[in-house]
């Protein structure tokens, strides 16, 4: 038992989507008494990471090894309700589209049947000086698979 | 002189252009050496806030009487060059529309005469339940005043 | 499954011991290439808050009834090795002390068997003007229980 | 005039000690209505590199050039009295002493004659590999000429 507790949260695949689970912390909110609207978007890229992990991409190995890291190119995000502290959420993410240097996601944030925000990313694949790079072919594989498996 | 150390900085207008400078800490930065792409919105809401300000709107004093808030319904942004540690920037904001309940923003990060980020941000005027509400008719003439002062 | 992806990491109590899991995202880095210092507080926080709740206190419900929040008071903390971009972490707590407003808690973050950070909390009970308060009695006996069932 | 608007604040010495202002935005605060813990860490960093660059040290340059950077290795702080939205502060730093590898810094944040925080902070200088290593003797000596030339 002691080893499930120390074990982090990892998301998965449900079909091509991609849902990230987190619970709202004192530390997302602020004195409006919602979640503070930058914070969505450390919710989208914590839920980005671990899709691209579950899709078999090893990108904090590949920026340990030098060879560059996702940075985001462009967001549209809409707010339509908002988080509340306690509040458990769901982020569902969806590749849209895969490029040559970058990827196209969906990404929602749901609490139950409610969609709190509505949103789009594009993640471009720069090397370590910040230019943008092709993305390895065996990455561009799996992420054009993710879905496919099920 | 002490004073003016103990004085925070405010911006201020430009013409129709409202500029807020500032610098980037390790707090702003990730593990890719470049200014972590939530952050941005920070600086961009730190901007709006010092504007609303500028432009004779007592913001603070409203959320403090229980009188409501904005809060951000829409943000579009592009993310062109990152900033890096010890960077220093001005973020360019500029009222492009005052509606009912809302007001459109465009802003930039500039570094020099480089710009960094692009963006259009929707703020909508909530009452603490969270409803969007009529913004004060001051606060909407002197939004529409702006720039015409000078 | 889709069921279990949509539950998000909650700890829990080995012993007396609260245990807390996280994983380290981009947001949680610096330019130095580790953890930017003020975030292992975060981490604290939020193990503070789920062992809170995981010991039966409704910190959630008390705050949005108005009826108070536990504040910190006072931290100290030793930063022993520094965590990275991908890490999985624990967030081990203990609570040392229950006095009559406030709680002292022994907490230290871990990477495996390797201690990174070693600190201790003091968390005062705060009605909603900021002003000390007796902890509920409830409160204080569900603290002390810890460890003790088990 | 655009030019001073264009100028991010810098902080300075009053004799012996540091002073670092700044405002607090809604991205420093909680639900609680008050600043969130872990962000007077944030300001207290922020008012520290402004130091260091104020004593003629230049930590930027030195972490880009790859010869090491400053780190946290303790911190101490009590938390006296919230910030509020809106707020303004100074940081008031002074360094108590510089030892081969570290340095221990005296760190209060003001509001007026208020004081909300006191803390001791320890920073010890890394390698890019992380482990500890002298400070360059020019930076001791600056540390040590703080205040002597006022």
């Amino acid at each position: 038992m002691s080893a499930d507790l120390d074990r982090p949260y990892r998301g998965g695949f449900v079909g091509p989507e991609h849902h990230f689970a987190l619970t709202i912390y004192f530390e997302d909110t602020d004195t409006a008494g919602i979640v503070y609207y930058a914070n969505y978007l450390k919710f989208m890229e914590r839920a980005r990471s671990d899709m691209i992990r579950a899709a078999g991409v090893d990108q904090v190995a590949a920026h340990h090894e030098g060879k560059g890291a996702y940075a985001v190119a462009e967001v549209q995000i809409r707010y339509l309700r908002p988080a509340r502290l306690g509040d458990d959420l769901v982020v569902v993410s969806k590749v849209e589209e895969v490029r040559g240097v970058s990827v196209l996601i969906q990404q929602r944030v749901m609490r139950g049947e409610e969609m709190l925000t509505d949103g789009k990313v594009t993640a471009a694949f720069l090397d370590p000086s910040g230019r943008p790079q092709r993305q390895p072919k065996q990455w561009v594989e799996k992420f054009r698979g993710i879905g496919q498996q099920a």
